[in-house]
């Protein structure tokens, strides 16, 4: 084990001196690397230092490209969307999508509930049916030390929804947990709960230690943990578009508006059927999804844990979509849990996210979630179409061919070759620069 | 509808065309925003364009911090991660639990297998005892035909594995699928995937169209779609950690060894039987394994998809980690489809993504998902960790209140005055900007 690769103090240099470490130890033309690094700073040392501090041990700035995707009209709003993706044809795929929506009535929404949820594990020794006598006290007791943290929630309109005791015991022996529902409003609520919920795990313990109704180990109660869920099935939205088959208009190779609708739903069947797509299906969801989400400052593990879970809901994972051809009329809609927030965390702290808030016309967190649930139905839409039409390499090569030639500095003369050259087959960064080296050599 | 929120041609604008159309109709200070945006870019414009080309309609960089987590012994290499996240304590929790293992024996992993997947979706009329008595011979043309595709993958030491019929008549009439399965070496392989099966489904069509043995309606082959699935089950890592309960040391609160490796596997536990706490649980997880995805170039909504499906393949969404402690050992073990690449995509192109693969020198795809595996179960670690002792909330809200203070331009006493203010309780940006008001009134 090299002794130059392991490092004591690391947090405590200062970014040049963990810069300065990194690159002597880990890179075999340091000077270039650190210029490279500093490159991507902020030229502005205090924004930087803003950027440095949502994180630790950071370096530099990793850019994602930050685009948008205009003319979505969402119940009869136009926006226009900011997303943050670094995959190629995402953007595209979404614009196209909403595009067509827009001279059709556009998306529809609604948030169907915005519940978010806690869970403090604990474990007690007494009798099943002595907790439960005793939890309405208790709960009153919980609801009530914890004021002095939601007070100012409650206020704006949220706080702590209900408790409830859940028995766990048939599981692991003694085995309890509280689990708390809570609104938070326009904020995502991370930190509101988790701080709650640690109120809620004192309490407990302090209620069972003065109880006169307990005795011996009946006193004493053990928490094991106490922390919000990123699983919110009542936060939930649906989003949904239809119109008649007839206005779906044509299709490439000549397809009708109803062989693209029985396609189009044969497609959405088989992400309800089959698992193996279905994580497909829902991934192209999550494109839009994220990047939205990102670009508002939100947190995308988050809601991709919570859809996924929802989208194995019922003992095998499934499609978050749906599609329906119901008397010539075409519908296609999505339910989709979402937890986020439009005040506090990042939203307010990241600039960018800041702006893509303003871009929205500064929405709550509802509307952020008709929002974002419009963005992900859109992408669907688009890769569903793609795949059931033409299918999805055409375009995908396109772009990677063209990142590619951008990368090896190809001229005009030569992006025109390589278009002709790659317009059937596969794409590669190799095969391009080989491509690229003999029609060079051919010319030079 | 305000006519100015919509726009025609947009994509076609050049870069000043699309930001001038989004800051005038959608910001109040236009002139401002164009700034900020502007001052996101890159200042060498060839690298710039090179990010723009990623993704379509870019406008600028979204940044996000990229920073290091050193002291990661993994399989008894030592190595420095790359991690690029934007919410606080991870890196910093990622650094503590490497460090921490460091001297434990570190992470031992082990790649279980590395199989992509594939589906080709279609209907076909004849009958079943038919498609499967052809399927051999067919199975020989499809495997010739894509020859002129796979060829260099093969020549790596890749290639398509296998193609199965899959029945799904039973489910949705007439509905068939060739399952094909894939070996793409370095690469994630989505693009060599979907290019061999579209052409699966070309010489599919093709078959049945030209087969002596077909008549009528079943010469007729219909493909609904073509595409790779995320869900990659056999594309599979484990890692691991142990050591003798004796030798984890002490913990807060005087908490002995004995009994943290007790609550430890409790915490675990209840994230095997409760999905609720299995989505934060494996959330946990994935706010590592993404951030080094992200600084790889490799795609998180695949690996998310993949994961959480892989979580849910029981029939309740559960725990992708486990612990048990067995004759004073305790161990603790995730294992975790990862499908990802060191070659092609992004990983070649994003500036900082090669950077990247070159501190983790220049990693195997399977090296890849050793490492990220790692890095998944030390950020677990560290999460269970803190909820067992201390409550994440005590660091969190420290890190948050950095952030704040630092937005806020807080010089250093006010910065002591704030952290005794809100040593306990909740911090909002709301909060501590009042705090901070208070304090400049009352000492101006």
């Amino acid at each position: 084990m090299s002794p130059k690769k392991t490092i004591s103090g690391f947090s405590k240099l200062s970014k040049a001196g963990k810069i300065k470490w990194i690159v002597q130890n880990f890179f075999k033309e340091p000077d270039h690397v650190v210029q490279e690094l500093e490159s991507y700073w902020h030229s502005n040392e205090e924004q930087q230092k803003i950027l440095d501090n949502f994180s630790e041990n950071t370096l530099s700035n990793f850019p994602m490209p930050f685009g948008v995707a205009p003319n979505f009209l969402i119940d009869s709003n136009p926006y226009c969307i900011p997303m943050v993706i670094e995959e190629s044809s995402v953007v595209a795929a979404a614009s196209s999508a909403a595009k067509f929506w827009m001279s059709r009535g556009g998306f529809v929404t609604e948030v169907l509930a915005t519940i978010k949820l806690g869970q403090v594990h604990f474990e007690w020794t007494g009798d099943k049916a002595k907790i439960k006598y005793l939890f309405p006290d208790l709960k009153k007791k919980l609801m009530e030390e914890c004021f002095l943290f939601t007070r100012s929630m409650v206020k704006r309109g949220g706080g702590i929804l209900d408790i409830e005791l859940i028995d766990l015991t048939d599981k692991e022996d003694k085995l309890y947990q509280l689990k708390a529902s809570f609104e938070t409003c326009d904020s995502m609520g991370a930190n509101f709960i988790n701080t709650c919920l640690e109120q809620l795990g004192r309490s407990l313990v302090d209620y069972f230690k003065n109880s006169e109704e307990c005795k011996n180990d009946e006193k004493e109660v053990r928490v094991v943990m106490s922390i919000l869920s990123n699983y919110t099935p009542d936060c939930l939205v649906r989003a949904s578009v239809e119109c008649p088959i007839m206005q779906l208009g044509k299709f490439p190779n000549g397809m009708t508006a109803e062989d693209f609708a029985l396609r189009f739903r044969k497609a959405v069947r088989i992400a309800e059927i089959d698992p193996y797509r279905a994580t497909t299906h829902n991934k192209g969801i999550y494109n839009g999804i994220d990047a939205v989400v990102i670009a508002t400052g939100n947190d995308f593990r988050a809601i991709e844990a919570c859809g996924h879970t929802y989208a194995s809901r019922n003992g095998q994972y499934a499609s978050l979509s749906h599609c329906t051809i119901d008397d010539g009329i075409f519908k296609f809609w999505l339910e989709i849990p979402l937890a986020v927030g439009t005040v506090g965390g990042l939203t307010s702290l990241h600039p960018i996210a800041k702006r893509s808030l303003e871009l929205l016309e500064s929405p709550s967190a509802k509307q952020l979630m008709r929002i974002i649930a419009a963005v992900g139905l859109a992408q669907n839409f688009a890769a569903i179409r793609s795949l059931v039409t033409t299918g999805i390499q055409k375009g995908h090569m396109k772009m990677h061919l063209q990142n590619i030639l951008s990368q090896l500095k190809a001229d005009p003369k030569e992006e025109i070759a390589a278009i002709q050259h790659f317009s059937e087959g596969l794409v590669s960064f190799s095969a391009v620069r080989e491509f690229l080296e003999k029609l060079r050599l051919s010319n030079g």
